[in-house]
C-alpha cells in the first residue's frame, strides 16, 4: 500500500527537453535579457525580483503544491492563511500598492482580501469626506476592518439603474434604513462579502423625504467586529461554487429594515443633510472617466501577461513535443554512438502550430505596446483636463472602453487556445493553463461587458463621423483624421502588387484605416438613412468597435517598433516581424471586412494569406526567445509542459505522484465498491504458486505473468 | 452559527419568470411535443422515459446534488458508487447497450467502468479468437474483472507508430514480455486504468525472433483480483488532476519486464506461433473503416445534444434575464393594479444575444440532420462492401473524419459562448455549464485530434479534384460531383440580386459547392505547381475539410426540411428558417472565402449581412420551442438558468444555500486567520447596547444601525 512512484532511473525518450530548448535559446537572433529590460525597465525587473525572493521563501506564499489537488474547503483555508500572510508581509517590507500589485500577480490567486486593497480602500479614498476617511481609512489599511464592493445584484448587472437595494432616510431617527425588497434585490457576486468582509461598500437607491435620487454608495458594517456573526437585519452568504475562483469568497447580502447611521453615506460628492433629509447633488463629474482609462490601461497591461504566459507554456512545450515526421524537413540528432539519425518533429515546425500560436505572441506585444500607449495618454489627458481641455477625453474613454473589451477578448481566447495546442496534456491542470483559463475569465464580463461596452466606443465613432461629413465642429485626433482621409478619397484602392507589399507599414495601416471608416460610413447609413433601429445594428456596432481597437493596436505596435531608433537594431527586425505578425493575422481573419468594402481585391487576399505564412516564418527561430523574454518565473506558471527548463515529463510524473489517489495502491472505496462485482467471479479464479488470483485458462503451462 | 438562508417570503422581481417562459411556449408557431418525435420518434423517447424513472428514483443515481460543490476525493468515491450501482441496474433491467447509452446520457457524469463497457469489451469482441472469448468476454459482462484500452502513452498521442512499450515474445517460456524503456513509454491517460481496471488491453509493439512488427493488442493483468494490489513488474497510477472528467481514474502504467502468457495477444487477425515465435499477418482489413464512420455517426449525434443542451440553458434564461430596455420596442407588462408599466428587456430581445446563441440551435439541429444522414450512409456503405462495392468507402471515411473535428469544435465553442452569453451567472456552476464544458473538452483531442484529422479529408478531396480534372477514374459522388460541375463553369458568378434570394436553398448550396471546389483548386495548385511542402500548406488544409463539412451539413440540413413532404407544414417552415440561419450564419461566417474567389461580389456580401439579420428575427419568436423540443429534463440538465420551469433566481439561491461555506455563518479559519487582524484593532471599538462592537465614532447620537 505504499504511495505510488515512477521508476528513478528512467528518462525520457531522446532528444531530452532540456537540449532543445537550449537549441531555440541559441537560435534567437537577439538578446533575451535585453528585450526582458525593454520590456518592464530596470527597476521593475528590480522590484519583482526583490519580491519574488520574498515571496519564494515564505513558509507559507512561496506552497502552491495544493493548488490543482484540493476541493474549494481546503483552498479557500489556504486562501485566507495565503491574505492574512500577504497583509502580514505589505505591513513588514511596506510595499507600495506597485509592489502589491506584483506581489499579486506573481503568487497568482485571488484572495478573500483582493476587494477589501483593490475597490473598498480606493472607493474610501476617492469619495469620503475627510471625516470618513478618519473613521474608515486608517483601520482599513489595517485591516482591522475588512471591506468589499456590493453593487450588482441577483437580478441586475451591468444596468446600475435597475438596481432595487433602497437606502431610505429617516429624518426622525438620522439614519437610512436599508432594504431589500425582493429575492433579485439581493447583491450578489460581491468578491470577500460572504464570509470575510466586515463592511461594504454598498450601492443603493438614496430616498429622502419620499424622492428616488438614485444609487448611491454607503459604507456599511455588516458583522460584529467581536464575534464575526452577522448583524441582525443583515442576510450574507456565498453564492456557491464557481467556475473558477474557489479561494474568493463572492458573496450575497440582504437587508431587512436595517438601520445605518448618517455618516455611512459617503458624501464628497452627493449629500443628505442630516436634519432635514434635504438632498445635495454632485457636481458634474467629468473626472472620473479620466480614471476610468488608467484603469483599463492596466486591464491592458494585464491582457498582455495572459497572452503571454499561456504562449509561454505552448510555445515551449511545442519545442519539445514531438510527434510525426515532416517529411519535407525531418528532425535529425546526434545519437550518444556518433550516428545522426531521424526523431519526431518537434510540433512547433508544423505550420498549424505555428499559426495557432505565434499570432497570440504577437497579440501579447500588441498589448504591451498599446498600454505603454494608454498610459501615455492617460498622463497627457489629465495635464490637458486640469487646463480646462477636455478635447482629448471623449475619444480616449470611448476607445478605451473597446480596447478593455477586445483584449479581454483575446487573451481569454488565447489560454484556451494555448491549452488546446497542447493536445492531451493540455487537459491536465499540470499543464498550468487550465486553472489559469477558470480564474481569468470573468475579467470579459466585469468592468463592463465586452459586448456592451463597445457600444460606447462605436456611438463616438458615429458622433464623430457625422460631424466630419457635415462640416460641423468635432475633435482633432487619430479617428476623426482617418475619417477625413477617407471622405477625402472615395474609391480608393489598396496599392498592393505582390506578397512582400504586406511588409510596408504604411499600407497596412491605410487598409485598417479605410476599413473603419467604410464600416462607420455604412452603420451611419443604416441608421440615419435605412431608418435601422440601435437594436438592429447591434452586430455592426460591435464589429466597429472591434475594427477600431485593431486599428490602435496596429499603430501603436508600429509606432513603437518600426520608430527610427529601433528600425536599425537586430532586436528591432525581430519585433518588426512580430508587429507585422500582428497586424496581417488580424487582417487575414478580418479580412471579410476589407474585401466587402472594396479597397482590397481577391487576389490581394490570396497575398495576403501567402505573407501571414511567410512572417510566421520568420518568427519561428525567435519564437522561443520572444516568450522568454517575459521573463515569468516557474513559481509563477506553476506549469509541467511550460517548465523553463524543458524538463515536461520529469514533471509531469512528478505532478502525478502527488495526485491524492496515488497515496494509496488500493482506492479508498474498493471494499464497497469494486470487490463485490470482482470477487462474485471468484469460482472462476485459479492462484498462482505466488497466491495471486488469474482468471482460470490465463495461466498456461509456461508457468505465470510475472516479474521475471 | 445557523446555517445561511434565503428569506422565503420573498419573490423576484416582475415579472416572473414562469410566465415569460409560458409566454415563449405559447409564441412557438409550431407543436413542440410533435417536432420532439420528429427528432427522437416514439421508441426512443419512450425507452428514455422509461430509464428516467428508474434513475430518477434510485437512491443512489437519482442524487447530483453534491457535483458542484466537493473535490475530486470526494467525487471519485461518489463516482465509484454510482458505476457499480449502474453495473447492478444493468443486471437488473437487462438494458441493451442502447438503453446504457440513455442512461449514460442522462446520468450525465462518466465515470470508472466508462473504457470497460465503451473499449475494452467492444475490443474484446472485434478482436480475440473465440477461446479468448470464452476467457475473458464474459467475467468482463458481469463486472468479474474490469478493463481499460491503453493505448497512448506520455511521449506519444495520435501517432500511434512512435509508441515505445515492447511485447517480445519469449520462444522458451512461451510468453511476452512486456517492457517500458523510457520515462515517455509509461501508458499515460488510459481511462479507469489508475485506480480502477483489473485488466487492460494494451498496445505494444510486438517483437518476434528480434523482429519489430509494430503496435498490437495484448490483454494484461494488471492487479491481483483478490486483493486488488499491483502486480511485481507493473507500476500503474492516476495520472493527476484534470481539467474536467475528476470521476475518471485516468491512469499511466509502466512495465518492468512483466511476462504475459501467449493467450494475451489478441489473435482474431495477427497470430504468433507459440512454439517458433513465427509472426502471422493480418489480413488486409478495409472493413474498420466502415466502424469508424458509424463510431464518428454517434458523435456527431452527440454534438447535437451538446449544442442543443447549452442553448436550452442560453436561450431560456435569456428569455427571463431581463436588462436594460430597447428603445424602439419597450417592454410592457400589466402589473397587479391594472396598469401597464414598461419593465427591463429580456435579453433574448436584443440582436446581439439572437446573433450569438440562435446560430448554435441551428448548429444543434443541423447536426442532428447530418447525423442522421451518417447512419443512413453507414448501413448502405456496409450492404455495398458485402457485396465487394468499396465505391463509397473512401468518400465517407473522409468526409466522417472532416465532420468529426467540425461538430466537436462548433460544440466546444458553443458550450463556452452560452456560458458567457449568460453574463455573470454563467460562470456560477449552477449554471451547468461550467462542468458540462470541462468534461466535454476533450473530444475535440481524443479518437483523433480535430486538426489532424481534417488532413485524411482534404487528402481525400486533392486526390478527386486531380481526377476529375485529368479525366482519370474518380468514384462518383456527391464530392466528385461538386468539382465536376465547378470545372464545367469556370468565371461563374452567384445570381442574387437582393437580400431575400439569400432564401432560395440551391443558390446557398451552389455558393457552399463553389467554396470548396475553389480551395480545392488553388490548393492543388500550390502543391503541384508552385511545389509547396505539405507542411506550408496545413492552414488551407485544414480550412478545405471545414468547407467541405460546412456543405454536407448544410446539403444534409435542406434535405431533411425541404423536401417536399415537409415544405408546407408549419413545422417545416419552422425548421426550414432554422436550417437557413445554419447556412447564412455559417456562409457569413466565411465569406472572405467566397469573396476571394470572385463567385460572390462585396455588394452580395452586405446583402448577406442583411438577411442573416432578418433571419435571425423569423427564428425569435420559436427560439424557446425550438431548445424545448430537445427534451432534456431537468435531471439531466443540473441547471438553475436552464431550468425548465423558469424558477431561475429561486434556484439559484437554492443552490447558493447548498455551498458547505455556508453551513456556519462564521467561516472555519476565522479564528487563525481574521480574527488577530481584526481584534487588533481593539482599542479603536466602541460596543452598542447589544453588545456589538463598532468603529468609535460610526454610531452616532442617534443610536444603532440595527434592525428597526
Amino acid at each position: 500500500m505504499a504511495p505510488t512512484q515512477f521508476p528513478r532511473h528512467l528518462k525520457p525518450i531522446e532528444p531530452q527537453g532540456q537540449e532543445l530548448l537550449q537549441q531555440e535559446r541559441a537560435n534567437a537572433s537577439f538578446d533575451i535579457k535585453h528585450l526582458t529590460e525593454k520590456i518592464y525597465g530596470k527597476p521593475y525587473l528590480d522590484t519583482k525580483k526583490r519580491i519574488l525572493s520574498v515571496l519564494a521563501n515564505d513558509p507559507i506564499l512561496s506552497d502552491k503544491s495544493h493548488r490543482y489537488y484540493t476541493g474549494r474547503n481546503i483552498r479557500f483555508k489556504k486562501a485566507m492563511a495565503a491574505a492574512k500572510r500577504m497583509a502580514e508581509l505589505i505591513k513588514e517590507h511596506q510595499w507600495t500598492p506597485e509592489d502589491v500589485n506584483i506581489a499579486d500577480l506573481l503568487f497568482d490567486e485571488a484572495g478573500p482580501f483582493r476587494l477589501h486593497r483593490s475597490m473598498f480602500i480606493p472607493t474610501i479614498e476617492g469619495q469620503a469626506t475627510e471625516e470618513q476617511k478618519r473613521l474608515f481609512l486608517e483601520p482599513a489599511q489595517r485591516y482591522e476592518i475588512i471591506g468589499c464592493y456590493a453593487q450588482t445584484e441577483l437580478g441586475h448587472g451591468s444596468n446600475v439603474r435597475g438596481l432595487e437595494t433602497t437606502a431610505t432616510y429617516d429624518n426622525n431617527s438620522q439614519s437610512f434604513i436599508f432594504h431589500s425588497p425582493t429575492l433579485t434585490a439581493s447583491k450578489w457576486w460581491i468578491g470577500g462579502l460572504g464570509k470575510t468582509a466586515t463592511h461594504a461598500v454598498v450601492m443603493a437607491r438614496l430616498i429622502t423625504n419620499g424622492k428616488d435620487h438614485g444609487p448611491h454608495p454607503f459604507i456599511v458594517q455588516l458583522r460584529d467586529l467581536v464575534s464575526h456573526e452577522p448583524l441582525p437585519g443583515i442576510t450574507v452568504g456565498d453564492i456557491g461554487p464557481k467556475f473558477g475562483f474557489g479561494t474568493v469568497d463572492n458573496g450575497f447580502l440582504m437587508f431587512d429594515q436595517y438601520r445605518v447611521p448618517h455618516v455611512a453615506l459617503l458624501a464628497r460628492f452627493s449629500q443628505v443633510d442630516k436634519a432635514t433629509g434635504e438632498y445635495i447633488k454632485p457636481p458634474n463629474d467629468k473626472l472620473s472617466y479620466g480614471t476610468m482609462v488608467f484603469v483599463r490601461a492596466n486591464i491592458v497591461m494585464e491582457s498582455r501577461y495572459v497572452l503571454a504566459r499561456a504562449a509561454t507554456v505552448a510555445v515551449r512545450y511545442s519545442a519539445i513535443r514531438s510527434q510525426g515526421s515532416d517529411a519535407a524537413n525531418p528532425k535529425k540528432i546526434a545519437g550518444t554512438d556518433g550516428v545522426t539519425k531521424v526523431v519526431e518533429t518537434p510540433v512547433l515546425d508544423y505550420m498549424m502550430q505555428q499559426y495557432r500560436l505565434f499570432p497570440i505572441l504577437a497579440q501579447a506585444y500588441a498589448c504591451h505596446f498599446t498600454g505603454e500607449a494608454m498610459h501615455r495618454m492617460y498622463y497627457e489627458n489629465q495635464e490637458r483636463m486640469a487646463n480646462g481641455d477636455f478635447s482629448y477625453l471623449a475619444d480616449l474613454h470611448a476607445s478605451s472602453s473597446g480596447l478593455k473589451s477586445l483584449t479581454t477578448t483575446m487573451a481569454v481566447a488565447a489560454i484556451e487556445e494555448c491549452r488546446r495546442a497542447c493536445g492531451g496534456h493540455g487537459y491536465l491542470l499540470s499543464s498550468g493553463l487550465g486553472q489559469f483559463y477558470q480564474d481569468y475569465l470573468p475579467k470579459a464580463t466585469w468592468e463592463g461587458d465586452n459586448y456592451l461596452l463597445t457600444q460606447q466606443t462605436t456611438r463616438y465613432l458615429l458622433k464623430t463621423f457625422r460631424s466630419v461629413r457635415a462640416g460641423k465642429k468635432y475633435d482633432r485626433n487619430f479617428s476623426s483624421q482617418y475619417m477625413v482621409d477617407y471622405l477625402a478619397q472615395p474609391k480608393a484602392q489598396c496599392p498592393v502588387k505582390e506578397a512582400s507589399d504586406f511588409t510596408n507599414p504604411e499600407t497596412i495601416l491605410t487598409i485598417f484605416k479605410y476599413r473603419v471608416a467604410f464600416m462607420v460610413e455604412q452603420a451611419v447609413h443604416g441608421l440615419d438613412v435605412e431608418k435601422r433601429t440601435w437594436n438592429d445594428m447591434l452586430v455592426e456596432i460591435y464589429r466597429i468597435s472591434r475594427a477600431h481597437c485593431q486599428l490602435i493596436m496596429v499603430s501603436n505596435f508600429f509606432q513603437g517598433v518600426f520608430s527610427a531608433d529601433n528600425q536599425n537594431k537586430v532586436m528591432g527586425v525581430a519585433l518588426g516581424d512580430v508587429a507585422l505578425l500582428y497586424a496581417l493575422s488580424t487582417l487575414e481573419q478580418e479580412v471579410a471586412d476589407v474585401l466587402t468594402s472594396g479597397y482590397v481585391t481577391p487576389a490581394q487576399a490570396l497575398l495576403l494569406k501567402q505573407q501571414v505564412i511567410a512572417t510566421l516564418k520568420k518568427v519561428r527561430p525567435n519564437a522561443v526567445g520572444l516568450v522568454d523574454a517575459f521573463d515569468f518565473p516557474d513559481y509563477l506558471m506553476n506549469s509541467a509542459l511550460g517548465e523553463s527548463q524543458g524538463k515536461v515529463y520529469e514533471r509531469l510524473t512528478e505532478m502525478a505522484e502527488r495526485e491524492p489517489l496515488n497515496h494509496t495502491s488500493v482506492v479508498d472505496g474498493y471494499e464497497d465498491y469494486y470487490r463485490p462485482l470482482i470477487h462474485s467471479g471468484k469460482q472462476n479464479w485459479e492462484l498462482d504458486s505466488n497466491g495471486v488470483a488469474h482468471l482460470r485458462g490465463y495461466l498456461d503451462k509456461a508457468g505465470l505473468p510475472a516479474k521475471l
